[in-house]
């Protein structure tokens, strides 16, 4: 087992447990950071089937009384509706309504994390959780940050807060179960963290190149990549400007997600889509060394990860930019890259931003 | 001209500032606070035809773009429907839509200080926001401590966050506008401030119980209900403990409230009975003096406040007890009075009060 520490402003802070058959020590890790008696476990459709009666056993072992709420699974139910049911379930009488001093614990990908947190972090102001994050996306990326969310129909994750964590379990058996497009999806994060911060793990995907290989590393791409995520964190809690390297190709990224309908792409998808996109503008601008798009190119494909998002309609893609959060005004920060490992965080006229992408696809529809 | 200083952890604090005529200096108070260009009112369909206005047109002047977001009036909106509209007026491209280094102003009552705060707090993962309070209620007890909210179908206020605000601006000419009832409300909430700390407070009412003749000394009301609120906030950020204080006559206020389908009792008059039966209660276990229930009653009367909650059935109140937020488990915490400005915390089994409350309403039901 590995373990890491997320230290956070405020004397607050808590531990990520990264190791096989962490599922069935949850009651155990939980009795260390929790003293009350109520859990509510929060599940979609898909993982409560597969996992729910396990941890509930768990739990209930070390002496914890539990529900489990369960709700449809999808990114198009991340929103206020869904968010609505949830209450219900967390307040609803039997076997217990929730308090402030009882525990929520959010057992999935992302979208459970995102919206369960969302829940436990407003739901009578706040109610601790533990997140046991069970797909390689959520692993990676949503549990280091404290960012829960939902969707509104204007775009991804609009309505949202800071809320920490108590604990974070990770199994990487929970992987094995995983579709191979979901588990492609998460390795997006992990080839972005690649190109950002680390580019000894960039080497090593380009070494081990595809799931069957990496099976025997998990545990450790797991620790690098939080690790990694953790330190942007630790640097900048809420996000005031050095953690935006983590945005490194989102600004397409989301804009591709949307314009899917959140179906074309998945996130991981969208995010290697963006990261091509924004290699090819930084090498045309001269920000960029030539060569680094097409590596990354080579490395996406051999795992079988799409880098052009040749469904998206340029046109909309321009139209869409201009609602992305992350804008300030009239400028917006774009992250670009100066070589594997390295960025460069460029705040510049959204304006100027979409004639660069309006270059970009230009030379794209001619290539 | 009246300021209070609310420091808070973290570094970060805000002031509130009390005068007659403030409204019209709105752009140039909010200049002090915010160097952005782009500013969303947020108003009810009540307040926005008498008050946004002169809002508009003072952030006009000071140079800011502005537009303003209107919502149905009512307890019975605050909602997580009426949330989503909220969020819609504010991403709504035309003439801008909101950005994360934007401001939100939130202008008009409870509700939309709450909702508002809620949407603020949420949208984007936080929009700074400024209170411009115009209710009575809003102004003495919802502008300080950082609560913002919704309410669910199970309760009031069930979901919701601590965010505080950059700037609240409190105008008491538009307690002018307040019909006798909207304004009595608030009279609720400054009586109690009475009753847990300030016992000048409560005999400077007894010497002038009416709205006229309170008129005058507005200014000095609000200036010393916020700065009590404000001290015991300030102890107790994050409702660890000791603002429990401030839930005196909350307890049953909330289940009245409730139970009236917030339509019978209005806050304060909740808050009014709430106060007077937990004063009987205390009284015959021992707690607050004899005759500290009949003075609290004699200056609700001379107000025209209600001290009975005739309308509500028993059993539904014992009932309705179970889903109390403040509680703990089993327990509950219940704040008494151990005399006019003085408070006894007591944490108690929910079925031991839920006994003394029974007792109360079947000596109530013989007297």
């Amino acid at each position: 087992m590995k373990k890491l520490e997320v230290p956070l402003s405020g004397g607050r802070g808590y531990e990520i447990l990264i190791g096989r058959g962490l599922l069935d020590e949850a009651g155990s890790r939980m009795k260390a950071v929790y003293h009350g008696k109520n859990i509510a476990v929060i599940a979609d459709s898909n993982v409560a089937p597969l996992y729910a009666a396990r941890v509930e056993e768990s739990l209930r072992s070390a002496g914890f009384a539990v529900k489990t709420v369960i709700f449809p699974a999808g990114e198009k139910n991340k929103n206020l509706a869904t968010l609505e049911m949830l209450y219900d379930g967390l307040l609803a009488p039997a076997p217990f309504a929730l308090t402030r001093s009882d525990l929520i614990v959010t057992l999935g990908g992302g979208v459970t994390g995102d919206m369960g947190g969302f829940a436990a972090g407003t739901l009578l102001r706040g109610i601790p959780f533990v997140q046991i994050p069970t797909t390689l996306l959520a692993q990676v990326d949503a549990s280091v940050g404290g960012k829960v969310a939902v969707d509104l129909r204007q775009g991804k994750n609009l309505a949202g807060l800071f809320y920490q964590p108590r604990l974070v379990l990770m199994d990487p058996d929970t992987l094995d179960t995983l579709p191979e497009r979901v588990f492609l999806d998460g390795m997006g994060e992990v080839v972005k963290h690649g190109v950002i911060r680390l580019p000894a793990l960039f080497s090593m995907l380009e070494e081990c190149p595809s799931r069957e290989a990496l099976r025997p590393l998990m545990e450790e791409l797991l620790y690098q990549n939080c690790d990694c995520k953790r330190q942007v964190v630790i640097e900048d809690e809420k996000e005031a400007g050095g953690r935006m390297v983590l945005n490194f190709g989102h600004t397409l990224g989301h804009a591709y997600e949307k314009l899917g309908g959140y179906q074309t792409y998945m996130h991981g998808e969208a995010v290697c889509c963006g990261m091509a996109a924004i290699l090819h503008i930084g090498e045309r601008q001269g920000i960029t060394p030539r060569g680094t798009a097409a590596r990354l190119e080579r490395l996406l494909a051999a795992f079988g990860l799409p880098y052009k998002a040749e469904a998206v309609s340029k046109e909309a893609l321009l139209e869409t930019l201009s609602y992305d959060k992350k804008g300030s005004g009239s400028d917006i920060t774009v992250v670009f890259s100066t070589g594997i490992g390295s960025t460069l965080l460029k705040k510049m006229p959204k304006a100027q931003f979409a004639d660069w992408v309006r270059e970009f696809c230009r030379q794209e529809g001619e290539a």
